[in-house]
């Protein structure tokens, strides 16, 4: 039976160092982005299933994992449509709860909202390297301000919390959806097919210019083919930042310098309900974005009736979790591990009183009982990241009467 | 459409500061704990299913919310048992995902694991005031010492903990599975009757004595009810403590004071799976028990094949939550609400050029637009728990040019 125990297939158990080391770099993400006046929510993990697949999740949607009805609800439905065993689903995103967060909660919150979320979503993926069926996302989004007072809020605490973290050198590529209409009506993509085209050109990374040209002289003809590849030489190099996104760009480079930000024409982001600017995260150590948003002006009003600006980006945290450096969020705390002479009253009863004390001096202090080899116990104790010990016994009364040692020196 | 819009039943949205509430509550547990040198570890929100449903979890384990297979998986399973449409389930607890990660990653961790979890965990009940359909539940656990240390170490940090959110006033009562067996032998029950009365036993809160009595004799006879009629007469008033108990009262007594632990022979705990100590935390405010734990050394053997000595204690955080005092945490933060003149590029550069130098002076700093009205808006921000604000205009160029104000006096 042994054999057989692990966790779910693509889920993950965290080990206590690597799961202090995400507590930390969480930590930090939440911080600084309250630090900007952003505040936490909470949604449940589950919505109902008919929200989580209305066509506002995009391909996610798919991936829902569906939790059945139970008791006689699901007696009525057995036998029918396989869709109706299930009422609920586990979120695949934060951006879908939040705008039903939002929808209900909206009288309750200020004018201009500015939420912080962080928490577990779920995607019934085909697991692979990086790619986990449970994994945190981390968003914050601007619900109320058209203006581009949000879009500057949101990329100035996002740089802000990827240097808190070490990622100086994170970098964010922005878009704006007008821009990428106005490219295609320039290159002759009628109306009905830009949806196809921005799916042809976000495959850019993948399928290079040529791949690109090929692909929309298929979708739809020779010309419009031709001028993609005239579009596609013009842009290499650097391009001057257009009037939509020049002022947000001018504000962000004055606190964090130039090139934070870099303008990308070709950048798409694939769910369909961007309507302005948009953004993907990138690092010079990661093959792919550690992150990305954009603005969603007509998303909330499919749960109000009534249309509510709002954007968003998210730091992808389990690509910011693999480049942070281990060094930097290692358990670095003043720890002492106590090892008791024996587990009589008398010893136990010594040790807990010496624990105050301690405390105060900022030590934790953490009780073990002398196994046959101490040195086990030390050496099982170093590679949990404790650093400290002392040995206890009946007489020992008080913090003067400890010696402490250095684990594993 | 927009009356409609609300969280799953018996699930909670959690609006801005009632989560600052929560998670400070939840942070002052967690670093109580891990003061005491326990280890923070994580596992995934679900498990097998047939892990969940094996016998571990009790009754709580026909309110598992359980996940449907996807796929060819569930093509091949509809139209038979409804059970095998599900391959995944939710935790209801976690306890038995704690088993489980032990016996999958045991080799990794130390000899003594003390294992700190809080997470949410789901069930599928009857929603009622005070009980929902996903809570957080938080839980530390001592694996691999069979000695009181590990009770002395659970009950002393809980305490502690309970301490630093302000209950100060919690205290456990305390058994042992093995007393209980003793009385039971005693009363004449037969052995293969134990389990159903000690089910009798435990409803002596909700029937009172006259129907433990009663609903004895109706399972046993009238000798086992008379029997359990003088037991309970005697055992009313301050009982001296067992030798099975007593070192622990002593070492916890010499730190805590008198009082705070409380022997309690009819004292029984729901789960089958106990097999020494048992404990239930409660509060002179909560009418119900607020936490509760105990020793299961023969469940983790159910994974690996082999037994390892196992104690926990769990704090009822829904109910820690609602006991403690809202002033004593509410958001404190220096804050500082930046209330831009208009949304021009300028004075949106010059709030943010004022951001890092407040940051170092330990102010958050939030950025608003001046609405048409300013009392609106700062109205509206007192009710979130900010504090201060100051307005920026294109010559607000350094922090000594602000006029510093409280909101709302």
């Amino acid at each position: 039976m042994a054999k057989d125990v692990h966790p779910p297939r693509g889920m993950r158990d965290f080990l206590p160092l690597e799961h202090a080391k995400r507590t930390q770099i969480l930590g930090i993400i939440r911080s600084t982005y309250a630090t900007h006046g952003f505040q936490e929510i909470e949604t449940p993990a589950m919505e109902d299933i008919q929200r989580l697949t209305s066509g506002q999740g995009g391909d996610n949607e798919k991936l829902a994992f569906r939790v059945m009805k139970r008791g006689e609800e699901l007696e009525k439905s057995l036998g029918g449509d396989p869709d109706a065993l299930a009422d609920l689903g586990l979120r695949y995103d934060l951006t879908v709860p939040l705008t039903r967060y939002y929808a209900t909660n909206r009288a309750k919150l200020p004018k201009v909202f500015k939420a912080i979320q962080t928490g577990p979503v779920w995607r019934a993926e085909r697991p692979q390297k990086g790619r986990y069926r449970q994994f945190i996302q981390c968003d914050i989004d601007v619900i109320g301000d058209s203006s581009i007072l949000a879009e500057i809020d949101l990329l100035t605490s996002s740089l802000h919390a990827l240097e808190n973290i070490g990622l100086e050198a994170a970098t964010i590529r922005v878009n704006h959806r007008v821009l990428l209409s106005n490219l295609l009506e320039q290159l002759g993509v009628p109306e009905d097919g830009r949806g196809s085209a921005m799916i042809t050109i976000d495959k850019l990374d993948k399928i290079a210019a040529e791949g690109v040209v090929a692909e929309l002289t298929e979708k739809f003809d020779a010309q419009v083919g031709a001028r993609a590849a005239d579009w596609l030489k013009a842009i290499s190099g650097n391009l001057p930042v257009p009037a939509e996104l020049k002022e947000i760009f001018e504000v962000v480079a004055a606190q964090f310098g130039e090139g934070r930000l870099r303008f990308d024409p070709t950048l798409v982001r694939g769910m369909g309900y961007y309507t302005g600017t948009i953004f993907e995260i990138e690092h010079p150590e990661s093959g792919s974005s550690i992150g990305g948003g954009g603005r969603y002006d007509g998303m909330i009003g499919r749960w109000t009736g009534e249309d509510v600006p709002a954007v968003g980006i998210s730091i992808g945290f389990e690509r910011a979790v693999e480049l942070a450096n281990d060094d930097r969020f290692h358990a670095t705390a003043n720890n002492l591990v106590l090892v008791l002479d024996n587990d009589s009253p008398a010893v136990i009863a010594s040790a807990v009183k010496l624990q105050p004390a301690l405390f105060e001096h900022g030590y934790s202090v953490r009780l073990e009982l002398l196994p046959k080899k101490l040195n086990n116990l030390l050496d099982s104790l170093a590679e949990q990241g404790f650093t400290h010990f002392a040995t206890v016994g009946e007489d020992s009364v008080n913090m003067d009467s400890l010696v402490i040692k250095p684990i594993g020196n």
